[in-house]
């Protein structure tokens, strides 16, 4: 397993930066955001990374899948426009010759990120994780014909609401089962799933379908925006080497990337970040 | 399924004013916490609370058995001491002639509820789910001989780091197996479960393993803090008539409890409380 910068930890800086910062650190992946990508030229993004020698770990994200959710027309043009958004990462991904393309599936129908509930939102949470695994048999061919790998993330609980419907790894596992490996994995992100007492059990289970191995630290308590409770390894509550573990056993020979959605983190110095990035890595993650 | 009035709820009531407003609204049943309970004095809240006709659906709380987890001579004496409370309470809850006492088992050892994360915690996660079944182990006789249910309640696991690490249905009910229904049920609480992939099914297996049914809702964002994420049913996100279908189809037949922690409800004058939970009990969450 190698380190991989998620370049959202150093938000700070363009594609260009973070492809520069990897090599100056002797790191040999980067996990890229589409609007990194986007603000760069994807035609540009692709020729830095391999200039630089540099895999792509992940690319994130696609999802946001389940709008279809809502009444009538309003539903049926939000899933088709979702489908369309994610054809357009998949190509993204492709180009790039990403590992996988992250999907964080989306919330309650209607329901914004980070936003009050709005009038006309809907509860039915069964329904909407319906709404994920439809949009799924659309888009996992797709990926598929393209040599892209859906990697179905599942996010903490506490993002049910406005995120990610889909909330542990067993659930991940079971929607990516009807389809090849080569076409739809899961992530484990420690910071989602170090709670879950099946854990150690689904990772087994997961096996070759881990698409993505994301480390960062719970900060505890949270911060008042909970997605900025995302810290530096070492500055929270996770165990990791039972994890790792885990995840080694399974099978996962991938790269290991760094995600931090971090107020104290995007202020400082990326430099620093990076190196302390690289030391709490080797001191807290590998075994 | 009866309408309880679980006491935090009406916070600023004392145990005498929470009975007379459940007589005034014409609700058959309370539950209470042990804090109030010792404001009151236990033998006159046994007499208050017969004298009204009341049950008490539950006793809130026992628990926090993982201190236990801290090394050496600090990690027995904080195990004792918890076996040495959680006894009291089941007593208590004797006197009371409650349902259940409900246990919040503890969250990280050395962790404090709420508070920033001290020296010398530990992050052994695993080895804290040990302690509880362990503590389990002592306290579940001592119940039964006492007529006492212990009702363990899985929590959200955004409380995983400090107030339980129990954090699934499944999890709970496993944890109980090896006793008596009589001595060991669980609870199912909509804010803490709502989530959960596997809830419907849980919920069947766990059958007449439930010792209470609690209501309240899931606010959306969660305030600051998140303890105080929980809101009058109808104002968050959670559909409540599957779980209540699942509940009634698993046999459960007992009261049904609103328990919120929320700075405006607690605001708000008790009595237009209990009349707003009414309400939208029979809106909301009854079939």
């Amino acid at each position: 397993m190698s380190l991989s910068l998620n370049q959202w930890t150093t938000r700070r800086w363009s594609l260009a930066e973070a492809v520069d910062g990897c090599v100056r650190h002797g790191l040999e992946a980067i996990g890229l955001w589409r609007e990194k990508v986007e603000e760069q030229g994807l035609a540009q993004s692709v020729k830095l990374v391999r200039a630089a020698g540099l895999r792509v770990s992940s690319l994130c994200r696609g999802g946001f899948l389940t709008a279809g959710g809502l009444p009538g027309e309003e539903g049926r043009t939000a899933f088709a426009h979702a489908l369309d958004d994610n054809r357009r990462a998949i190509d993204e991904a492709a180009e790039l010759e990403a590992a996988c393309l992250v999907m964080v599936v989306g919330g309650l129908p209607g329901v914004r990120p980070g936003e009050a509930l709005p009038e006309g939102f809907t509860r039915d949470l069964a329904g909407a994780r319906e709404r994920v695994a439809e949009a799924l048999a659309e888009l996992a061919p797709y990926a598929g014909e393209r040599g892209v790998k859906l990697a179905l993330e599942p996010l903490h609980p506490i993002y049910c609401p406005d995120r990610a419907v889909l909330s542990t790894l067993g659930q991940a596992l079971e929607l990516s089962l009807p389809y090849p490996e080569e076409q739809v994995g899961v992530v484990v992100d420690t910071f989602h799933v170090w709670w879950d007492p099946r854990l150690a059990a689904d990772i087994a289970r997961a096996g070759s379908r881990i698409a993505s191995y994301q480390v960062c630290d719970y900060l505890h308590p949270l911060p008042a925006d909970v997605l900025l409770g995302r810290g530096m390894m070492g500055d929270g509550v996770i165990d990791f080497p039972p994890i790792t573990r885990a995840v080694q056993a399974a099978g996962y020979a991938g790269d290991v990337e760094v995600e931090i959605f971090n107020a104290d983190v995007w202020a400082a110095d990326p430099d620093e970040v990076v190196a302390t990035m690289k030391a709490r890595y080797e001191e807290l993650v590998l075994l």
